[in-house]
């Protein structure tokens, strides 16, 4: 009876543990389905791609005498359908190549060997075999071939094997080779059709959308990464957003060789689309990745102020937060934009952007202005200066106040530096105590550095600044993307809308010159 | 006689053209040969096995029967034998699993199939390959599937759709898998032959090799880059160094994709080494190269700090050179020690070093905290300050000084104010002119603004800073990865030769604490 109700106990256990992987498999399933349905659509076509195929095995009558070589047109569909069309062409038309070349050079090595005795032939046949395969196999790495043509390559080695080896013991080789070549045809052919016409997937199609993401991911990245910095150091901490701003950078940053993979086949396509006027400018694609790249180091320049062991204190970040957020604010609007200009495929006219733009970066200019003091060393923490000009406020109103700032800065300035030349307090000591670090080797010589406090908002700063630099590289390249790819002309007063909610230049528009007036 | 030149002319031209062809391809060749003359042994093993499985097809006496089956081994060989021995057995593992999962799956449907109908049985395996090849093809899109189980798929699909169809056709399915099955096992076996025991080449090995060069190549980028900076204007742009920088970093932030495939073939393989009494610590090079990358990104910063449009003035820069310079080198010193004690496959102990390192930073300090009008706005370029530091002063007399430098200090800082608040002179305008700069959109905005010149240094100072507290997460997946694979203990007193010509703990005891004694 007991072992019994343990036999029951264990068949239930099983059953439940099935359940629940059987649960998350479906999960899986449904989240691979749901992230990119294309994915759905291929397999199908796979399916019946090689159901056709099976076909010239299963209807005899129609194909009375090839039924016996039809593997090869199994193998080749099994091969050579890849997820999208370029990636079809490439193989395809590597493995066409590779059997012809091998197919030729075969015929050769068997007319020499025939002409002699078994013997002789057989070590002919050894050495060729032997020869060929170690250059073809070196020639894999050369850069140019593994790049494009590895694939042509393995299957030269394995065609010219399979036939010369064959020759040896079969007598109509021609007539094999023919059959097989049909074969291998009617393959390339199933697959061609289903990758071109069938639902085809574009690799072209995917690296514009490639681009339009990373720029998309970019711009909010570096908009959560500043609004982040400018919270409280208690929410600084949050994993979540962290993460978030990790996988917006990181996503462009790790892109590098997916890229040029989709590169490499949407060079084998074909004009696909009425969008391009002439051949898809892949290339440029690749150089708006790299000035992406580029660009995205800067974002984890930014990132890195956060997660810095040594952190401005708060005072300071607060004087700077709204001309900052603004900048940040700007940039990511021209990379949201841009992204718009690239998904609807019109052409990027900056005009609009840079004084926006231009306008952030003297209002963050500006309050640098007000606050001369920043580098002078140690401040207090609990001292934030008075005379600090608001961010926002009008600058007729600054200009007015410059002579009076001027004798105010000097004295605060005499303090500053007094504070710079004595030595650590005992209150700083504390504060530095009080930082979250990890028990490292030079935490201690860091976090005791004086320069340490106002030196990371310097960087901060430099990066925002090195990144509006950056961007203009970014813009170039969108710009030329455009024009290489025949983008349509927008006219200045045209509205879009980039995305559900927000209409860009019309809030651009709306937003009058806040605070940023006659800077010089 | 014209036409005959002509002929002459043009076959002359054509001769010229073909050398040029050929010796261009031995020149490539032989680079391909150097870099790695791994390659001229894979590519001579690859035509040993094809040679070796040709055997079963030329010496009929000693394989008689199979020999029909034998290109399946052939196709086995071509397919399976890679560079590295991981990749091989990944491979070949794949390969077997899905020949073994798909051959049992046909079996079963052949039975359900043989008891119907002709008209039936094609529905039957018509629909079935239908279905198991889209199912089979979603699967390929699953995460963990496509990482380790892509090419066995693959495999499944193909072998059971051969088995499928042929079955149709020929009676004796099971004799033909059979003999299949035992052509695959002997290409199977001789390619693990040839990976594994004759001169093999190790992902593992290739892994530990990679996490070497790319610490190194940080560590010259980083001193590199440093040197650059404080050199003059004009060698500045040399485009030659700028490119060996970059390479340097570059090598490291692009490797992720190769250095996670690496670890997939390392992961495969069995323990083949003295030196590691666990199986090799794959995951833990990973991690260490994520941290890496991670520490790569400073470099980035540093060196976007060179190339940025908006630059420190001369004489900023030349305060800071020493201090500045002691820090990096100090970097690369902990870096090339890091990868010699990886390379050597000892553990790493950080007691000698982080004193030098700590110095170099107080040092950095001490030259922050006598020039405190750093961030105050923009200097005049002409006007170094007469009471600046110098760098390498003996420290106590610094601290005699300090009373004396509080007072004038606060003076130097009037001026430094008025210069900050009076709007940007015509010098100025000039000197901005002067910059080679891109004609970019913002150019104006940022060089114009006057926080512009001692805020690059403040960002290239942090990036240096931030560079340290980077290395200790470095350094602890070195000791880490050196407990986790078994590192032998070296003894404090060890002197270690690093290359050829320097030997670092020396230097580092026979320098004495220049510049740093008692900043504290």
């Amino acid at each position: 009876m007991w072992e019994f109700n343990m036999g029951v106990n264990s068949l239930r256990v099983f059953t439940v543990k099935m359940r629940s992987l059987a649960r998350e498999i479906w999960s899986i399933s449904w989240k691979v389905g749901r992230d990119d349905p294309r994915r759905v659509i291929h397999s199908v076509k796979v399916g019946l791609a090689l159901s056709l195929v099976s076909l010239l095995f299963l209807l005899e009558p129609l194909f009375a005498g090839i039924g016996k070589n039809a593997i090869w047109a199994v193998m080749t569909v099994v091969v050579v359908l890849e997820f999208t069309a370029g990636a079809t062409l490439c193989k395809g038309l590597n493995r066409a190549l590779g059997t012809l070349c091998a197919g030729s050079l075969a015929f050769l090595v068997e007319f020499v060997a025939n002409e002699s005795g078994q013997v002789f032939q057989a070590i002919f046949i050894g050495t060729t075999v032997f020869l060929i395969g170690s250059f073809a196999t070196y020639l894999r790495f050369f850069p140019y071939v593994k790049k494009n043509y590895d694939y042509g390559v393995v299957i030269f080695i394995l065609t010219f094997n399979l036939i010369t080896v064959s020759s040896y013991r079969v007598e109509s080789v021609l007539n094999i080779a023919r059959e097989r070549s049909y074969m291998i045809a009617i393959g390339c052919g199933i697959c061609l059709l289903m990758a071109l016409l069938v639902f085809p997937n574009w690799s072209g199609e995917d690296l514009h959308n490639s681009a339009v993401f990373k720029l998309e991911s970019l711009g909010t990245s570096i908009e959560a990464c500043v609004e982040q910095y400018f919270q409280d150091m208690e929410i600084n901490g949050d994993q979540s957003s962290e993460d978030y701003i990790c996988k917006g950078y990181k996503s462009v940053l790790d892109s590098k060789s997916a890229d040029e993979t989709l590169a490499l086949y949407a060079s084998w396509e074909p004009r696909y689309s009425r969008h391009f006027r002439r051949k898809f400018p892949w290339k440029q694609y690749v150089r708006l990745g790299d000035a992406l790249r580029h660009f995205g180091y800067t974002t984890v320049a930014l990132h890195g102020c956060l997660q810095s062991e040594i952190q401005a204190p708060r005072f300071i970040r607060a004087m700077f937060e709204s001309p900052c957020t603004r900048v940040a604010e700007e940039v990511k609007k021209v990379l949201i934009e841009l992204a718009g200009s690239i998904r609807h495929r019109r052409r990027f006219s900056p005009s609009f952007m840079s004084d926006n733009l231009n306008e952030a970066l003297q209002d963050l200019n500006k309050t640098f202005r007000s606050q001369p003091r920043l580098l002078i060393g140690s401040y207090h923490a609990h001292e934030p200066s008075n005379n600090a000009a608001e961010p926002n406020e009008p600058t007729d109103q600054n200009q007015r106040n410059e002579s009076e700032s001027l004798t105010s800065l000097s004295s605060n300035k005499i303090v500053g530096s007094t504070v710079a030349i004595k030595p650590v307090g005992e209150a700083q000591l504390k504060q530095s105590e009080r930082r979250a670090l990890r028990p490292t080797l030079s935490k201690k010589a860091i976090t005791g550095l004086e320069f340490s406090e106002a030196l990371p908002f310097a960087a901060f700063a430099s990066s925002l600044v090195e990144m509006v630099a950056r961007l203009e590289i970014v813009i170039e390249e969108v710009e030329e993307l455009g024009r290489v790819a025949n983008f349509k002309e927008t006219s200045p007063d045209m509205e879009i809308v980039v995305s559900n909610d927000i209409v860009l230049r019309r809030r651009e528009v709306e937003i009058p010159n806040l605070s940023s007036q006659g800077v010089e």
